[in-house]
């Protein structure tokens, strides 16, 4: 299926200069949206037994892939989200750092997780989460994305972490 | 099946006096995630043609109901999120108000829609969601959670606005 023909451009969003890549197309029509999910899904099947998912678009597709393969899901949050015990990572962006978070007693040394995301862009917020999870114990067979932007260098980034990526489409 | 056992309630949080409802356990237990997104979607089977989801954990139920039904996915979300064209809602806070964002191709007046959240407490977003909807035309069928906590009033403000509510479990 050519996804790619249900992925719209928006120049100058969020952010003059930048080229947005939206989804909305895609997830707005049933028909490709299971195909979608389906194909995001179907090479992680016995693999994982959890998929964890990024804040906030990147629920979308693991929530999803997370009943398509009949496993649970855990959030990483952006800092101040989630309640109880949890582990934070901060990272640097461009401009200032970001932090994540991930609750203590969701992920553990026996589980095999696919992390799950919509966009790969420079990789900043993927490689913090790799990093975060893996503190956890747990393994991480795959990152796995609708989208991979790779001339912005996220893919090999999380690529040189020994995590290997899939995505559905390329620009 | 008793979803209560799959939710956990951690005092002072995000402030202090607030009990928060965490929805972890339920969504990373597989087969209990399966059961509840089955609950909430087969009432709705045949009914909607599209699910709209709340930011941001209302992504994770939206998401995994779209799924369920074979239908597409729309995204309610905070002001600065969505490229292109958008309607905004503006409502108001104990402090302040918040803004709620939709893009304006993605509903219609031949749509017919479920809302999706995690939690009913006071309403406040879940309302104004509503509002921002039917101003695209779209019928509103019901509006769906995973908790209401009903004596915080939120569940009856949206029966006041002619939407049915339903929930999974009421604390």
């Amino acid at each position: 299926m050519n996804y790619a023909d249900h992925i719209r451009t928006i120049e100058d969003f969020p952010e003059p200069g930048i080229l947005f890549y939206d989804i909305a197309p895609l997830l707005g029509n049933g028909a490709i949206f299971a195909n979608a999910i389906h194909d995001m899904a179907e090479p992680l099947r016995g693999r994982v037994n959890q998929v964890v998912g990024l804040d906030a678009r990147g629920f979308v597709f693991g929530a999803a892939m997370a009943l398509e393969l009949g496993v649970g899901l855990t959030m990483v949050r952006k800092a101040g989200k989630l309640p109880g015990e949890t582990i934070q990572l901060d990272y640097a962006l461009e401009y200032g750092t970001n932090t994540i978070e991930l609750q203590t007693d969701t992920l553990g040394s026996k589980d095999k997780v696919v992390l799950v995301d919509d966009v790969i862009a420079t990789g900043g917020t993927a490689v913090a989460s790799v990093e975060l999870v893996r503190r956890t114990g747990a393994t991480i067979v795959e990152f796995c994305s609708a989208i991979d932007l790779p001339s912005l260098g996220g893919s090999e980034l999380i690529k040189a972490t020994d995590v290997p990526v899939r995505s559905l489409v390329s620009f």
